[in-house]
């Protein structure tokens, strides 16, 4: 009975072997699904399931239920309008980082919203551009229309303006991306966005950061430099910027550096007095607004040669299909924008679900971008995710559900259809100037490198290499590279466990590693190797290996020894060489004895040792007959502490068979304990069990295992100083031809010549 | 003491925590050894190490020390000779594979094995053409020059024939191959060959067969076929194999089913006969030779438009630099080629050196394949691995060391030196159905399929992704795609386990999961969690919803909503609308309490309870005045089991942080058991522990928690069939104005108004 006594452990209680144990307490019959019933089940409709289902599709259902319309529309609109501000802004300058024209991305801060605002679970983020997005689609349209060179062969373009292919392109791709988040949302496939870990995307926003960087430096500048897109991109462009550094336009570095300086202080301030604001100072739009009003007084784009936004044409552009053509150039690329797209707007989404308690459901998400994106595309928007920046205003100015994000498409509206005249003065380097001056914190993330060094090695292996790769081969080569180096880092971390040989700590049940503590007890005879990880593939022949370093013997070494020696001895007995006698062998001849006959004749030799045609088992661990030596075996049992292993894949359970086929045909007792019963029911079903490896070598734990070795081996029973003495003088040398045998008959085990 | 007594476990112990253990049991100082001091250690030199390390790079000092010149010698010649033979053979057979002209296999038969002689660790492969490589090398030769358009862009090419641009490809990218070997070998990075499992090199294997075997085809058949390369060339061969199949040459069908039918007989029966022949017949070579004279004699070159092997050029050729062009072109592709090359060698070498007993050592047969590549391609020579069939013809014909690798490389040199012009009348239909021959036994690795299903449904999926990709997508990319998709699938395995609650078999410290016994006891209020893998960034979210799962709150809601009620509470208790009695909460006014204000400032919500203000602990589970209510929370106790959690990442450092001071913060106390040593130490070094999180939580044992838990909780100690009325009567529902508190220096914890 389990009763507290003080601070004293007693157990008393039969000895357990997963045999016996089974025996004893009877267990229930669990009937577990197959992969058929989980089909059949995902299939299965009724009244119930049809109407959630349609309600999980259309989430504003759900929701508008609840609108609060007292408390929360002001709140909404209030947050509506700011966000739609700064949507403007936003859509123009990320417009930059994908080279297209400014205007599309109003584009892009409208239609998807709108879609968004039906189909998304979340009801803080603000969809539309994300600058990694941008920047990633920016390298497609340049790799397909090059600014130096002549456009990719693509039937479609012919006719086109350069500006009107990348648009092309553009929308293409954004579609392709919308096609394949809807498929991955129909196939319920959203849980892959968990192998983006955070160091992963720590790393790839980092990288993305500096791309940003570099790609805006331009703008800041004043200079023409052509998209370059591959790997190195990063280092050819940083090359013509310094090439060409010395036409730098001292006017758009004045204005680049005065709005980065003012916007960086305000933002400060505003993270600083954050509780005592109503709402944060929008010092972007306000900056904006300030350039665009002085730009047009002065006349910058005529007296300073500054480069503005330009003509921005009023209304929407009709409605377009895709080009194939571009769907199988981009195809490649256009899945890891899918990818990164949803996992940064579900990351966003999750810390404000947490947030503001309320669940978001990734496929639901990824339904929702994929028919945002895809109807976005058809009116020439580009693909659309959600940037930190906005989302935080929309949260923080009290946005309370996606009202406040139709509010602020409305805003973008309003300005695409009737003042978008007003931008066409704004000098670029204003966009570029505030498009840097985001990138604060995602560049600080670099601090992380200490950090993560510090607590976990491989983690900051993964944060460097996704980064550095990231940064000059590419955003999606280099997250491609980041997530294997992710995974082969699982794998590593189990592929080289520390594997320990464990004693016990005396009076208790207790084992721990032998060479942690002083006072331990290691029992004569028994080794107990514990394995600290899940054994697969990439390890199996590495834990083989430690087994054997620790054990001390090979045992397909020792075997074979002992098969030869059992050859040779019955040739010698057959030949009357050797002797049988009640009292052991007896060697008739002492001349040499020649064994290179039998070296040519491998076969067999790894079966069991076969003692048949012999009078008598042989003691291996005594002297032999006729100058023969066999390899000493000191331990007569093993324990394998398996507590830790998760999970074995095939190649680990023919080696875990092969291994202790080995070491039962040398006679040593193995022991598996602390088995998790799917792995052992996994045994069963893989017909691991036959008449060598027995399923009652498994024990429930590893104190069970010591108590019934103990009990089997009792002349090992207690720690006597004078174990060391006994062994000693079984193996003690008579040349010549004495030999120490067991008879198989003879009850005393140890008979002497 | 540990004494067997009659199968009883009785164990008297003190209670241990991981904290009151550590202060009984002294612990040894281990000194772990840094990154550094193994670098330090590396790069240490005295002479011992410096004298192994070069015999360890010459290994044929060692084995030539130990060289048996009266018994080896003879067998080495006998095995050398036939090797050599098959040699020839198989040099003119796999040379077609790589589309390069036939005698150029003469060449890799015989210039790798010379440097491997010196080199190479093991004794018993026969290096030189290995189908699979010849393969690969193929389809980069094709697509750099193929047949039906102009070769690619190189310089070098010019001048050239399209024969000898082929060979200036093939011996360019085995110097690469070298290179990428030797320099695999020089950073001892040979362990990357363990992520080539058993698995995945026989679904890739069973790919390449279905590549030769296509390959061969237009021998066969006496077709032109140009080599096509790429993803699905494997089909667009095929279909102009059958859009030609009318022009067949009979003959030439006629030859090579002739050559099958015969070899793959004998072949039978050598295996039959395997203990009976001396040697195995040497029924290609047999054959090749009748196929030669038969040819000649009949001259079915000129009479039946043959295809036959043409003039072989007597000699070698003058030593030649590789082209730097090549390299760039093809380093992709060269990778993969490095690395299957040397993973077959490998793993053929391991085969017979636990054959026969003796060690290889990777990263030596790294540097041996590095230089024996580098060394044969200057001479034109491309590519070396080791070909199955042939390894097994020298050792199965006694070849004891290298020394019969070297004579089968003499036969080959005699053949290219002298009588090479007897070869040329060989048709190359008897060459593709000697290949063809040869693929029986990496085809019949399909009849895996069944048998992985059945024991290891991941496994399976590795197998049919791998030969489907390598089929489908060519060999590179299907070694990279299976490479993909066995990672993922060790990280699937653990991402997604099974979890469990654990109960006690009543009278035993053993836990089961609850769900799998009949006659199992679970305390009240207390949660036993098993984690039955490591945690890490793709399964601790899944870990988090399967534990509040499982304890059937989330303690970070329950969190919040005690912090507002607590926030309700003070601002009553402000206003007088709510009072404290030494009985209690009296509440003033019965009105409804608007407790909408709290919505918009959710800071602080996380933050533990504030009791401060108020004159006692409030108890949660209990009615709350003013008719506020929080979520109950029956736990007062979880367990986590860690045995086989073996290791965790920051991410899950994290998560679990957060979690247990969600858990701690709503009053569950947290235990954890079990946990890897080397885990503690990590948390320790990771600051992990503080104020709340406390290292205190740790126990040696399940069921020392346990006890520590039913001391503490003596209320629970026994199920008691009461137990549950015990928690009823604490929560009854007392309308209006009365609540259960705790005061905070009664004794009694349980006081009632």
């Amino acid at each position: 009975m389990m009763r507290p006594a003080a601070k004293q452990y007693v157990v008393t209680r039969p000895l357990y072997s997963e045999n016996s144990f089974a025996e004893e307490h009877e267990r229930v019959y669990r009937h577990r699904k197959t992969i058929l019933d989980h089909i059949s089940q995902y299939f299965t409709c009724d009244a119930k399931r049809a109407k959630n289902a349609a309600l999980s599709l259309l989430p504003v259902i759900s929701w508008m239920k609840i609108y609060r319309l007292k408390e929360w529309l002001l709140s909404d609109i209030v947050s509506g309008v700011s966000t739609g501000l700064v949507a403007v802004l936003q859509g123009l300058a990320y417009c930059l980082l994908a080279s297209l024209p400014p205007w599309y991305g109003l584009f892009t801060a409208f239609f998807p919203v709108v879609i968004y605002f039906f189909l998304g679970t979340s009801r803080h983020i603000s969809v539309g551009p994300f600058p990694v997005l941008c920047l990633m689609l920016g390298s497609v349209v340049t790799r397909l229309v090059p600014d130096d060179r002549p456009p990719a062969n693509i039937t479609g373009f012919e006719g086109l303006t350069s500006d009107e292919q990348r648009v092309l392109v553009a929308y293409s791709v954004s579609f392709l991306i919308g096609i394949m988040q809807l498929g991955m949302g129909i196939l319920q496939v959203g849980f892959v966005v968990m192998y983006l870990s955070d160091t992963l995307v720590s790393g790839f926003t980092t990288a993305a950061a500096i791309h940003i960087l570099i790609s805006q430096l331009k703008f800041v500048l004043g200079l023409t430099v052509p998209g370059i897109s591959g790997p190195l991109s990063i280092i050819y462009t940083l090359e013509i910027i310094f090439n060409k550094i010395k036409s730098t336009n001292v006017c758009d570095v004045v204005i680049a550096l005065v709005i980065m300086v003012v916007v960086f202080i305000v933002k400060e301030l505003n993270d600083r007095f954050k509780s005592k604001l109503p709402v944060p100072i929008p010092i972007e739009v306000i900056m904006t607004v300030i350039a665009c009003g002085v730009s047009y007084a002065f006349d910058f784009k005529t007296r300073y040669g500054i480069e503005v936004v330009g003509q921005i044409p009023q209304g929407y552009e009709t409605p377009m299909a895709p080009n194939l053509d571009i769907f199988q150039e981009t195809a490649v690329e256009a899945f890891p924008m899918a990818i990164v797209g949803f996992a940064v707007a579900f990351s966003v989404a999750k810390v404000y679900a947490v947030k503001h308690d309320y669940t978001i459901d990734g496929n639901q998400e990824l339904i929702a971008f994929g028919v945002s994106n895809i109807f976005g595309a058809s009116f020439k928007s580009f693909a659309a995710s959600t940037a930190l920046s906005r989302s935080a205003v929309q949260e923080s100015t009290g946005g309370k559900t996606q009202v406040a994000g139709l509010l602020s498409a409305i805003i973008v509206m309003v300005v695409t259809l009737a003042i978008g005249f007003l931008l066409e003065p704004l000098p670029k380097s204003v966009l570029g100037a505030v498009v840097i001056v985001n990138l604060k914190g995602m560049l600080m993330q670099v601090t992380e490198i200490p950090y993560l060094w510090k607590r976990d090695k491989p983690d900051c292996v993964v944060w460097v290499v996704t980064c550095i790769a990231s940064t000059l081969l590419g955003l999606d080569l280099g997250l491609a590279v980041g997530l294997g180096v992710e995974l082969i880092c699982v794998v590593l971390r189990i592929q080289f466990p520390r594997c320990s040989l464990l004693a016990n700590i005396k009076g208790t049940d207790i084992y721990k590693d032998r060479k942690d503590y002083v006072s331990i007890y290691e029992t004569e005879g028994v080794k107990i190797f514990r394995i600290p990880s899940p054994i697969f593939f990439a390890n199996s022949d590495f834990f083989r290996n430690k087994l054997v370093e620790a054990l001390g013997f090979n045992p397909l070494r020792v075997l074979r020894k002992r098969n030869k020696a059992l050859r040779t001895i019955k040739k010698l007995l057959k030949k009357g060489d050797l002797q049988w006698t009640s009292k052991g062998f007896l060697n008739a001849s002492c001349g040499p004895i020649d064994e290179s006959e039998d070296e040519s004749n491998m076969e067999g030799l790894d079966q069991p040792t076969d003692f048949n045609d012999l009078p008598v088992r042989i003691n291996w661990n005594a002297e032999l007959p006729a100058n023969i030596s066999v390899p000493r075996v000191d331990n007569h049992s093993l324990v394998l502490d398996f507590a830790a292993v998760s999970f074995l894949d095939i190649s680990a359970l023919k080696g875990l068979k092969t291994l202790l086929k080995e070491l039962i045909r040398v006679e040593v007792e193995v022991y598996i304990v602390a088995c998790d019963p799917y792995i052992l029911e996994k045994l069963h079903k893989c017909c691991f069990f036959d008449d060598e490896v027995e399923a009652s070598m498994f024990y429930l734990t590893l104190h069970d295992a010591m108590l019934h070795i103990l009990e089997k081996h009792p002349e090992f029973a207690e720690n006597k100083p004078d174990c060391e003495k006994i062994i000693t003088t079984v193996t003690v040398h008579h040349p010549g031809s004495s030999l120490r045998i067991r008879d198989r008959n003879a009850p005393d085990p140890e008979t002497r010549l």
